[in-house]
């Protein structure tokens, strides 16, 4: 049954406020990997954190922060959300290596290496060229694995993301993309690298966010499951997880931040282009909170046994992040 | 007459004090490029900003800064020291296109897109793969070129320092760099490099740093003469100027700032090596207040005309600055 079971979904970035959090409460999502920052440094990513520490004040009843899975287990028998934080960059720690366990302490559970662009620490899915893991790269990775911080190649490039998985001690995750194989985007991974993250343990969360996807914003969730399927005769169920993507009651605005940060002085456009400049629109199966339930009985559908659909809602994610947040001894 | 003439060091990071400036004072040079930064990002490089505006305040009957060529002028004229400042990293403007107006404003008048490292805009000399000028790094020399920010790619690697030159719609400089026929070293610049550079009006700094000069610490003032007049051959006497890389007086704690930042947790020891950690020992002919003097003699001796030593020790600097110095119509 959906409802007993442990729902994680892998990545979100909703306009948070009270309706938000009580539509959470009703999707039976136990917990959520909330993007905390896309492009803010260390200083504006604390201010990240302080206004997240009020939400858990102002809204106790709702939701309750994760450092751990014991948390999500007690999110779960409270019937509150858990909300666990992931950077979208490694903007947080400015270009100091000592602030991964600072962020880390502080409840940074996930961070990507880069986001579109090159970062200190590895080139992103939109340059030109590749360089890999810059030599801040690989001490940042050593010390991410140290510490328990789970890596996060979403946004990353190919060869960044293959010396990524290769480099790291531990697993990794792409929170968020799909593969290559259904929709073709510079934002999705190629079976190279999906093979190669869940050789090595790593975790793979598909993305529901339009422009990853077969059809975009038509894309049906026959499309989505058989997407799945397909993924999981090449790699196995148990890699296979959801990162939606969701960015549900935002404005425009969010969008051009996402893109543009502050590094650009002409609009870019992401994976949109000037004239669709906007947010997609949204997917009809899932926009409110029966969306996760809609994937589960799409999964059964497609012919996913109850405990393989419950491994991808959330078991995979849970187990992944059991391992992946302890400190390495 | 060495003393008659406008000298220009382009580039220091010497310990500043009064017996320094007065010691500089007492060597006729007119103006320094002093870095003012090394891994400092926007906010601490403001503080630098204040420190040096406290010596301004203190030595006023020694330096003063130097905002164009025109206060280089006064500065002969009241036989002060002019100071004027560049960054050896991008770190200053953190991730923020406007920040390359804010700080040039305060007085950043060069700025290095890389220090060694890979940064947001470029690929540094010390990474094992070099993806040239970022998505960012187009947008930053754009606006470098805009604000008259002079670009310097001292510690860049081959291609990035090569697309620089190509996107810069204005001549660039490398401040303080050897050719890599002279010495070989990841800091040295190829002929190919070079004679880009010149061919689009740049300049090159010759440095003084005894790890890029051929024998280090044993280069004698007719090795580097020499090495002035081979290049001369290849690119002319106009492009060529002296960055002397000079950091007397500082602690070992400066050069480990200088390699390691706040990115490495391990020791990083850039040109040297575990065995050899410390500062090279100075060069006997270019080591207080008579060092330049010693050069333009040596310039002299070398069968450079006097017009020729006296572009090689500020002309070429003044020139190349007070075109590039400008903002762009």
């Amino acid at each position: 049954m959906y409802k007993d079971q442990i729902i994680i979904d892998g990545l979100q970035y909703c306009y948070w406020d009270r309706s938000y959090f009580e539509s959470l409460q009703r999707s039976g999502i136990t917990a959520v990997h909330v993007t905390i920052v896309y492009h803010e440094m260390a200083r504006e990513t604390l201010s990240r954190f302080a206004q997240w520490n009020k939400y858990f004040e102002l809204y106790s009843d709702l939701i309750m922060p994760i450092m751990n899975m014991a948390d999500v287990k007690i999110a779960k028998e409270k019937k509150l959300v858990g909300i666990f934080f992931g950077a979208q960059n490694c903007s947080p720690i400015d270009d100091e290596i000592g602030l991964i366990e600072v962020m880390r302490k502080q409840g940074l559970l996930i961070m990507q290496l880069t986001y579109n662009n090159q970062s200190l620490l590895a080139t992103g899915c939109y340059e030109k060229h590749d360089n890999g893991i810059t030599r801040f790269g690989k001490q940042a990775i050593a010390e991410m694995n140290r510490v328990g911080m789970i890596i996060d190649m979403s946004h990353s490039s190919e060869i960044s993301t293959l010396e990524a998985i290769d480099l790291s001690s531990r697993p990794i995750c792409i929170s968020h993309a799909n593969p290559n194989f259904a929709h073709k985007a510079l934002r999705n991974k190629s079976n190279t690298v999906i093979k190669s993250l869940c050789k090595r343990g790593g975790l793979l969360g598909f993305s529901l966010y339009p422009f990853h996807l077969p059809n975009a914003s038509k894309c049906t969730l026959e499309n989505f499951t058989q997407m799945i399927a397909d993924t999981a005769d090449m790699v196995g169920v148990e890699h296979l997880a959801l990162g939606s993507d969701l960015c549900l009651n935002q404005p425009t605005e969010v969008l051009e931040w996402m893109r543009n940060g502050k590094w650009s002085k002409a609009m870019d456009y992401g994976e949109g282009s000037a004239s669709n400049s906007g947010w997609p629109d949204d997917l009809p199966w899932f926009k409110d909170e029966k969306g996760m339930e809609n994937i589960y009985n799409g999964l059964l559908k497609q012919g996913f046994k109850e405990k393989e659909a419950n491994q991808i809602l959330g078991g995979n994610w849970f187990n992944f992040l059991e391992s992946g947040l302890k400190a390495q001894n």
